[in-house]
């Protein structure tokens, strides 16, 4: 351990990927002082009608407030 | 919080999302006693050859039954 | 399936837990048109130095909002 | 329960999924003495861009070693 | 990767988990054919009112029983 | 999102906790380009009998070495 799991919205391209994961990786290894070969990480992707706040989905509430409620 | 992950299998149509997302956040919300907008649903759906119960797919059950097993 | 991991902060009651689990089963079944005997729940608690938003607990939240910042 | 969430890289067939399920339902239910009925398998896949062993995916990595480093 | 996440009932014995764990790296690295040394195992405790079936937990499920419902 | 599930083995102080949720989160916004207010940290911890490296925890792996195996 530590093992992170990731959860994101579908669209990060590979770059985005490969520099939050190694990013995570130093931010961990340094704050919990363990080696960077213990820390794995698994990204798993949502689409975007797999992800609700209140109920709603990014562009349902888009829509809403666009209707000004 | 509360986060909150739907495990399911693939075929739901968006709008069988939208309702189970807005009726758990409602759920949640009045049993919790906590504001729908601290309430995060994440969907992450799973193939038909990814979910067993007893070591068997929803088919592979199925086609045991057809035999007779 | 579905089967449903809920996220907590600790605290919550017994019955407040039997009340959630019971709405979020009735909630998942009858927007999903799912038998209530083929859903799960899965409550797991975190601490409250658990559980971070933009970084900070709930109480490193509160403690820079008296300080004004 | 027991309810087992399986993460593993894409490019399994199916017929490994089948046997690794078997498989470990067998394995759980033996060594702990429970029906296999009770026993759930989740098979959540990832990316090869979606795992990362000390900040790097696996062919990030041979690329590193192919350079030497 | 593997990894993989078992959730079960609290109560279990450390003997009983240690062999259920070697159990169950031995099923997934000959089914998937991996080494062992690749398989990761997190076993996540739940309480009995942490886990529902149907809306209810186990002894909520034994009380309506004896209750001829 | 995005949301991240940390897995770390019990022991960890509640300023190491502080620390790992802090740099974890600029990481992400930084990397991903996005609000620190949208990343949310759920941090899980098992017990030393709770995680398996190749079917053994680290104490057993220990005793292993020990006895020269």
């Amino acid at each position: 351990m530590p093992i992170i799991e990731m959860h994101m919205l579908e669209g990060r391209t590979v770059e985005q990927k490969h520099r939050v994961a190694a990013a995570v990786t130093k931010a961990v290894s340094e704050s919990l002082n363990c080696s960077p070969e213990t820390v794995r990480i698994l990204i798993t992707e949502h689409g975007s009608e797999e992800f609700y706040v209140a109920g709603l989905t990014k562009s349902q509430r888009a829509a809403l407030q666009e209707q000004g409620q």
